[in-house]
């Protein structure tokens, strides 16, 4: 298991981008709009996971509420695993409530399933499985159409 | 550069230990009061990172003022740098507000300096750099004296 991604909301990706990439020296490998979400993504790779900037592209979309509310901070984390199946099937076993209770496609060809915070402490939880026909992570700028950030 | 922990603020962390060990399969490597921060701290390792569940040894303390404001969620990542002056350099340079203009002496013996959210679209960054006198995972259960979570 290892940390895939932080999912940030800002406000202002390029505001964000003079700490993260031009402070920091993180490199900025990817953007692009995901529509039906209503949010723009910077990835910044960092070790073996990376930073995703999400910026909402209106007020009425999940991370345009989630800064109405809370302001700019972590969206989510992403854990990635070899087996979602059994991840969720343990997590039910357990009684940990769920958001998805099982895995649908998500970013980049990606099998994922979302937590709910009630069950986690507080986060956010991303599950992610990586599959055989999942795009790496330089080949992802075709992926729009299925990305869930 | 590397995701080095998350600090999770929780209210128990038994509870959030039902999800992150028992139900996910994480290990329990430590834990310890940092009494002079008001916190338990329960620390599992995901990948070259590590998860640390922040629980407050009660409600006027930094931690416990955190989950009064906002409950349970990520109350700072902490990126790990090589060469932490430079990074700092390069931050004020650019113009990022810092809570900690200089490296200071952390956790296992590390230097660290913590960034102001204002600066990085709302999240309290840590940043922090092994020095050769540093302990390892394994040693560090006697810094408690040092540990700044
Ligand atoms: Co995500
Ligand atoms: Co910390």
């Amino acid at each position: 298991m290892k940390i895939d991604h932080l999912g940030i909301a800002v406000e202002s990706i390029e505001q964000a981008l003079a700490f993260y990439r031009t402070a920091l020296g993180l490199e900025l490998t990817h953007t692009e709009v995901v529509a039906e979400q209503g949010v723009k993504v910077a990835m910044l790779p960092v070790g073996e996971s990376r930073l995703e900037l999400l910026e909402p592209t209106g007020s009425d979309t999940p991370v345009g509420k989630f800064l109405a509310k809370r302001g700019g901070g972590i969206h989510h984390i992403c854990l990635g695993v070899d087996d979602l199946e059994a991840v969720l099937s343990r997590l039910k076993a357990q009684g940990i409530p769920l958001i998805d209770d099982k895995p649908r496609v998500g970013a980049e060809g990606c099998l994922v399933a979302f937590v709910h915070p009630k069950g986690t402490g507080g986060v956010l939880v991303e599950l992610s499985q990586k599959q055989p026909q999942s795009l790496s992570s330089t080949e992802e700028t075709s992926s729009a159409a299925t990305h869930t950030v």
